[in-house]
């Protein structure tokens, strides 16, 4: 049994049956076969993440050691970092992962907000409803921690998939803004 | 000597010159004579942190220990939080505060990227480039600490204020979702 960045746990905690799975991960027949939602963990290295995450965008040249500084630096924030991954069991392949990543205020009563990030389906496993699976699940999460709301950045192509979800744009007087650092 | 939320010597590592204070957090008289900027402390509890964020948003009735155990939560993700404030040190009062929090990543290589959060100036304070001096700290905090972006959320009244720091809209084929809970 390896260990997982956060506790399997949570999974009970929600009504997996509304989200395609069961409290152990294991993703129904009409999902996928062979097909197992869980947390990432340290083995993951090995099986596949990083290349799923570089059909998102670059990920470079990571090592194992860097990977596992990661990934330990972020179980230590005990209750900031939730990603789930499924994997093909008979393949020993990551083949999806999604990011919640929580953030803790002072406003509010001392509440807490997310943030779903780096969101992706390898190509083969797409249009299987993975990608539903991840979001409904990180959804289901949030709300389970308490966030009074959560937040995410997509292309517009993906704005009806959020949408599903309940994902609004706010309308009138907000802005979404960035600064870009050249790396030196 | 309270403690301070994060590693005060961070200051020493930016050109504070360059950001209207000295290493010791002492503000140039330009910006404001008895004014000091700091990391968030432990104490600040009773210096009326709390009520400065209130100008903001809604912060609600927060005990003394609800504050200690969120401020210890966030020390102890050593690395994620970076709150700063602004004292008026004659009458023991947090006049200004502003939030950097820092995202670890897999993405690029391993990545951290920023988010700035909860910034207000104290009615009677503004206009006195206090505002300013808070951006411009946790922008120079944000490249030192390696983030190849940092992102932040406003109202259309404040993109002038924002732009003057090199923040901006993402133009085409990008979109910000949210999506609320009610509290139960
Ligand atoms: C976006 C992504 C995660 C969706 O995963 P997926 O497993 O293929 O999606 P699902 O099979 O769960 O699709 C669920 C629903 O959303 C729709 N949908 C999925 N991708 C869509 C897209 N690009 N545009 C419009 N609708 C889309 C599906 O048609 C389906 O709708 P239906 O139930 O009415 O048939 C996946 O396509 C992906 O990884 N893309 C590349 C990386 C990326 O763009 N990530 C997101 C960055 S914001
Ligand atoms: C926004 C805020 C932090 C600015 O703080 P401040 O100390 O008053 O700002 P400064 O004195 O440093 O102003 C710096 C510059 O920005 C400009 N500026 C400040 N607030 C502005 C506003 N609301 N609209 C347009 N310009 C503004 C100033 O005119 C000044 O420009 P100048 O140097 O050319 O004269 C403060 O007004 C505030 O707390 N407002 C209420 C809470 C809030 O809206 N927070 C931000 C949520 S996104």
């Amino acid at each position: 049994m390896s260990a997982f960045l956060f506790d399997k746990n949570l999974f009970h905690q929600i009504d997996t049956n509304a989200y395609n799975f069961n409290s152990e991960g294991i993703l129904f027949p009409e999902v996928g076969k062979n097909l197992i939602l869980r947390p990432l963990s340290a083995d993951d290295y090995d099986k596949g993440f990083l290349e799923v995450l570089q059909e998102l965008t670059d990920v470079g040249n990571v090592t194992r050691d860097q990977f596992l500084s990661r990934y330990h630096y972020m179980k230590a924030c005990d209750g900031s970092y939730y990603i789930i991954v499924i994997e093909d069991i008979i393949k020993n392949l990551i083949v999806g992962s999604a990011t919640l990543v929580i953030e803790q205020k002072f406003i509010h009563e001392c509440s807490v907000r997310g943030r779903i990030e780096d969101v992706v389906v390898s190509q083969n496993y797409q249009k299987k409803n993975l990608g539903k699976v991840l979001i409904s699940t990180l959804c289901a999460i949030s709300e389970k921690l308490n966030c009074y709301k959560i937040t995410l950045e997509c292309k517009d192509n993906l704005l009806p998939f959020y949408e599903n979800f309940g994902f609004k744009k706010e309308l009138n007087n907000s802005n979404y803004l960035q600064k870009r650092f050249n790396k030196s």
